[in-house]
């Protein structure tokens, strides 16, 4: 397949993992880049001492290109650029803050950049500040997201419309039917986050990546919009969450509830009840733990027998 | 175009306009049909005498098929199933009820029935009552909505993939891309609401459809929850129910507060301040009031262009 963005990022196939925390290192990455897609490190999750780790790892582990995912609001932030640049990372997928402030330093030392978009108005800004492409992520998506619920559906076209730059679609995407649709929606590639959680070479816990591939549909939600909205699996934590709004918690309340460490406590170290779950809707839609090749592979051989079905349609 | 829908209908273009109350008369089903669709009475807001003259002033503006949607829990119910029975309508639609209830009724009149769901266990169960398909509707579509918050990416290729009879694609579809996105997650048709809310032969008021193609990313969401979820338009009548909700009002409180007739009021009589202003996220890409027959043609020429142009990536 041939789209702006394989061109771009110089990979065979339109299909890239997303950088997620506690999930996506460089055995993940690796797998990802060398099944022909590209993988990405999280590296919101990482102290600067395990990035440099995961970036030397996943250089020894392929040839060809990969990404990290950078949260803007990340405290040791200097230390992280500092690292990316020295390795040679060759794209960088930035999000939760504003693209401006670090774009051209990464542009300046040859990185592409890409910044992450829940709406059409940051999708402007992120082309404005000399973004490469974007990542437009709908409602449906797992972990941190946007306030306006726009799903992918109604977010991509609209901001495939209006931006001359390349588009990668996120949100609800994990086969080659959904893959395909975001392809018809205007989308230059896929961005897929649950589904690589339920592969083999994520770093989830395993009996995170098992209640993800036992979830049901309505089983997550985007709850915490006073903080930062997140897509989470509905458990006891979330069930104590409930309870306080229902009973009018101010922000400061549902700060102290949500502590510290949650994230890391269910995706990493596999506490279900205590843990935030966060993963997207599209987990009511898997039931197989698989390897990240074949999860590449799968979706190319779905997606192309679907551009066949539709063309029969005309 | 050739699809299952296509088939069994005996239409055209596999696209479908939604039955919507207030804005769905027989001015914009025989449109819809005449434009090679398929055109549908909102039989929802009608009295039955008002539906027995919408029926007669359709058969006469159409020699095409049309269809009717009937809520099941419409109060006088037995007087509209006798009216559509009469009046030899090919395709009932039916919502917001058990399809067991009636499908039999309809199918020994010779009549094809079409479930509306917003989860795959009620599609299941849509077609073990017998009906001949079901319309798949998202998150982001207008108007009263499933609890579960699926999207339509989410829940229409998993619908598609399980079930044996035919899918309509409903929530977030306007044009082209979206409707091709949604024949490539497996839908055979799609359902379209929003934009033709937004047509010239619409009988929704002059005001709401000027609000409608002004309505902006992040303008509607979806509230209610305790009563009937619904997406509208966040308006004045909004802001009292937001403080209502913050307040921790009760669901006794909420009725109340609705009380009734408001979707007349706003959608039919065009009050933006004090009506409950029903229509979908894709509200915020519309832009034109244009006739229904031009919008059929658009999206059937913007559908194939869209597939051109999927062609040219293989």
């Amino acid at each position: 397949m041939n789209t702006r963005i394989t061109q771009l990022f110089g990979i065979e196939k339109p299909i890239i993992q997303a950088g997620m925390i506690w999930c996506s290192g460089w055995e993940l990455a690796s797998a990802v880049s060398n099944a022909g897609g590209l993988g990405m490190i999280g590296s919101g999750s990482m102290y600067p001492d395990i990035l440099r780790i995961h970036l030397e790892k996943c250089k020894a582990a392929t040839n060809l290109p990969f990404a990290v995912n950078l949260p803007l609001l990340y405290p040791q932030i200097e230390d992280h650029i500092q690292l990316i640049i020295d390795a040679g990372v060759p794209i960088v997928f930035t999000s939760a803050g504003n693209p401006a402030t670090y774009c051209k330093r990464f542009k300046d030392a040859g990185i592409k950049v890409v910044h992450v978009v829940s709406s059409t108005k940051f999708a402007l800004k992120a082309q404005e500040a000399g973004c490469d492409a974007v990542v437009a992520e709908g409602f449906e998506a797992g972990g941190h997201n946007g306030r306006e619920e726009t799903t992918t559906l109604c977010l991509v076209p609209r901001v495939a419309e209006i931006l001359d730059i390349p588009v990668i679609a996120a949100g609800g995407i994990y086969n080659g039917a959904t893959m395909l649709a975001a392809l018809a929606m205007g989308a230059d590639a896929v961005q897929v986050g649950s589904r690589f959680v339920a592969s083999l070479e994520s770093s989830a816990h395993e009996a995170f990546k098992q209640k993800v591939v036992s979830a049901k549909e309505g089983d997550t939600l985007l709850t915490l919009k006073e903080i930062t909205p997140v897509r989470l699996i509905k458990n006891e934590f979330y069930s104590r969450l409930a309870k306080a709004y229902e009973q009018g918690a101010s922000q400061a309340d549902l700060v102290e509830l949500l502590g510290r460490g949650r994230a890391k406590k269910g995706m990493f170290e596999g506490d279900l009840i205590e843990g935030e779950l966060e993963i997207g809707q599209v987990s009511a839609s898997l039931d197989q733990i698989l390897p990240a090749a074949e999860i590449v592979d799968q979706m190319m051989r779905e997606c192309k027998a679907s551009a066949l079905h539709i063309q029969s349609l005309f």
